[in-house]
C-alpha cells in the first residue's frame, strides 16, 4: 500500500492507495482518528459490486453502518440529490462529530463531498473512490459540489476530505472506456511536472491498461502526488492550480458543445491536451517531437470519440460561455517543454477561432 | 469613523463603523479594493427606507448596480430564497470577480452570504448590516447558511466577509425592542471578556438607547473588536469561539420552546446570560454582587418578555435536541468573574432540570 499525505495550510490528510484495500477500511480509518461509524453516501450499482466489501470492514469495526442510496448518474449531481443526503444525515441524527464516506465515482464524491462541506457548517468526509478517473482527479483538491440548471459544478465549495482511500482492485469492474477517461487524465499530470511518469506510462502502458496491480497503483500514486503537490501550493483557484487546467480549454469546451453527450470527461480532456500541445507547437515552446510523443501517448490508450460534425461556431461559443473565460480574457495553459507549464494570457481570439477550426476538421481525417 | 481589522489566519477585513457612513460606501469599497459593481441583497423595508443613499453611492463610483429582493423574515431564510440568489446571479452574468453586498438584517446577511460561499465554489461579500444586532453580531464570524425543515442554521459554511461597513445612522428606523436585541449582545460580549465595555454601558447606557452617535459608535465597536478577537483565535467552532454562546445554552432552548414567537434572539440569550449567571453564582464562582451588576445592567435595558406559562419540560427537551447537545455531554458557558469564562463540561443533568424548574418559575414572580 501506499500513502500519499496531502499537505495544505491547516489540513493534512493521508490517501492510501493499494490492491484490495477495502477491505481493510475501517482499519484505516480507525487510525485516522474515525472512532463512530460513517454515514456512506452511494449508489446502486457502486453497493452491488462492492459494498458488502466495505460495510462488512465497517460494521467489524464501528457497528452498524447507516448508507443513503443516491441515484447514478451526472444528470442527479443536483439539489435534489443534495437535499437526499441531508434527510440522511438528518434521519440517522447525525451531530457535527458525524462523518461522510463518499463510495463511488466522481459525481458521488462530488455532491457527498458538498453535503459535508455545508452540513451544520462542515462536517468530514471521507473518499472512497471507485473509478480511476476519481481516484486521480476528483479525490484530490477539496473541489466539491453540484450542478446547476445554468451549467456544471456551478454551486459549490472547497472542503478538504480527512482521508482518500483508493483500492485498485474495484477498477477491475470498470468499462475499458472509463479506465481510458483516468489515464488521460494521469497523462495529464505526467505531461505538466513529471517526465519521469512519463516515461514510465511509455514503458507500461499495456500494464497499466490492463490494471496489473503494481502498475496502477504506481501510475495512480504518481498522479496523486503531482496533484497534491499542486493544491498544496494553491488550495482555492489561484495562478498555480490553474495548470491542473491543461488540456480542459478545449476540452470543457467539446463537452459542452456536444452536451456532454460524445466524450467522457477524460476524453474531452485528451482532446483538449491534443489541442493545447499543437498551440504549444506553433508557438515555437514545444518542440515537434515533444508534441508527438505526447500524442503518440495518447493514442495509444485507444480510440477517441471523433471531432466529426462540430462546428467550430460552437466549440467557440462554448468556449466563450466558460466561467474562466467571462472576464473575456482569453488564458491557457500550454507546455513549454514536457513536465513544464506557462500560462498564457490574452490569446488573440482570432487567432483561437482559426486554430479551432483547423483543429476541428483535423478531426474529420 | 472607527475601523477595525479583523485578522483570521489567511485572510484579513476591515469593519467601519460610523454615524452616516453608508453614503461613502463606494468610496471605502474602492479603497478595500472593489472595482467592479457588486450585486446588492436586500429586502423591500431596507431599500424603501436606506437603498438610495447606497444605491446612489455605488451608482456614482460603479454605474449600474443590480439589486436583488428577498423577502424579509426568518422563515424564508431558506433554499427557496438561496435560489433566488442564484438566479439574480446567473441572469447578471456574475463570473468569479463579481461581489455580493448583503445590506439588510441577520437574514440577509446569512443568507446571502452562503449565496456568496456556495457560488462558483466561493466569491467574495461585503457585509451592511442594517440592525443593531447583525452589526455585533452575525456581522462578524463568517458564520452564513439557511434554516432546514429540522431546524435553524443546520445548512451553512463559513464564508468570511472581504469588508463590513456599519452605519450606525440606519439603526434610528429600528423599533425599540429590536435596538435592545443587539444591546444584549453587546452586553454579552462586555460580559465574557471586557470589565471596561461593561462599565461604560453602565455610565452610558440611556445615550445608548438614545442612538447618540458617539455612544452607540464606541458600543458597536468595542462588540465587534471583542467578537473579531475571539473569531481570530479560532475561526471554525472550537474551545475558544465557544464563549461567545455564553447565554446561548438556555437562550436557544428558550427560543426553540415557544417556536421563536416569543422572544428575539437577543431576549431569549438576556434569559439565557441571567441563567449562566445564576448557575455561576450557585457554583461560587461568580460573587452575588458581580450576579447582581450584570442583572440589573440587563434590566436596565428594558423589560424582558416573560417566562410565564413556559413548561420546564419543554424546556429541557429543547436544550436535549440543541445541535451543540447531541452528543450527549452538557457543556455551558458560565462566568468565573466578570469579563472571564470558563466552559463547564459535563453539567449533572438532575442539577439542570432542577435549576430549570426553579429558573422558570422566578420567572413567574
Amino acid at each position: 500500500m501506499k500513502r500519499i499525505k496531502v499537505e495544505l495550510p491547516g489540513h493534512v490528510y493521508p490517501v492510501w492507495i493499494g490492491n484490495g484495500i477495502l477491505s481493510r477500511a475501517a482499519d484505516l480509518m480507525a487510525r485516522a482518528g474515525f472512532d463512530s461509524p460513517p454515514l456512506v453516501v452511494s449508489n446502486r450499482r457502486v453497493l452491488k459490486l462492492h459494498g458488502d466489501v466495505l460495510l462488512s470492514s465497517l460494521e467489524r469495526t464501528f457497528g452498524r453502518v447507516a448508507v443513503i442510496r443516491i441515484p447514478d448518474g451526472e444528470e442527479y449531481k443536483n439539489h435534489a440529490t443534495l437535499q437526499r443526503i441531508y434527510e440522511g444525515l438528518f434521519r440517522t441524527r447525525a451531530d457535527r462529530h458525524s462523518w461522510i464516506a463518499a463510495f463511488g465515482g466522481g459525481v458521488i464524491g462530488d455532491v457527498a463531498g458538498f453535503a459535508a462541506a455545508t452540513f451544520l457548517r462542515g462536517i468530514r468526509y471521507v473518499g472512497i473512490p471507485t473509478t480511476l478517473l476519481a481516484q486521480v482527479d476528483s479525490s484530490v483538491g477539496g473541489k466539491v459540489g453540484i450542478n446547476a440548471p445554468q451549467g456544471k459544478n456551478l454551486i459549490g465549495a472547497f472542503h478538504q476530505p480527512s482521508a482518500v482511500l483508493s483500492d485498485t482492485a474495484v477498477l477491475g469492474t470498470l468499462a475499458k472506456r472509463e479506465i481510458a477517461s483516468g489515464l488521460y487524465e494521469i497523462i495529464k499530470c505526467a505531461a505538466i511536472r513529471s517526465t519521469s511518469l512519463l516515461s514510465y506510462l511509455e514503458r507500461r502502458l499495456d500494464q497499466v491498461l490492463d490494471l496489473e496491480p503494481a502498475a496502477v497503483s504506481h501510475a495512480v500514486a504518481e498522479a496523486v502526488r503531482i496533484k497534491a503537490e499542486v493544491v498544496a501550493r494553491d488550495e482555492r483557484e489561484g495562478e498555480e492550480r490553474m495548470i491542473l487546467n491543461f488540456g480542459h480549454t478545449v476540452g470543457h469546451a467539446l463537452e459542452t458543445a456536444t452536451a456532454y453527450r460524445r466524450f467522457t470527461h477524460g476524453e474531452a480532456v485528451a482532446w483538449g491536451m491534443i489541442a493545447a500541445a499543437a498551440i504549444s507547437c506553433a508557438r515555437g515552446n514545444l518542440t515537434i517531437e515533444e508534441g508527438e510523443r505526447l500524442l503518440s501517448l495518447i493514442e495509444r490508450v485507444g480510440r477517441l470519440p471523433d471531432l466529426k460534425g462540430l462546428a467550430s461556431k460552437d466549440v467557440w461559443a462554448a468556449l466563450q460561455r466558460d466561467k474562466k473565460f467571462r472576464s473575456g480574457d482569453i488564458r491557457m495553459v500550454l507546455l513549454p517543454g514536457l513536465g513544464n507549464t506557462e500560462i498564457v494570457r490574452g490569446l488573440e481570439p482570432r487567432y483561437m477561432r482559426r486554430f479551432l477550426s483547423g483543429f476541428l476538421s483535423f478531426g474529420e481525417g
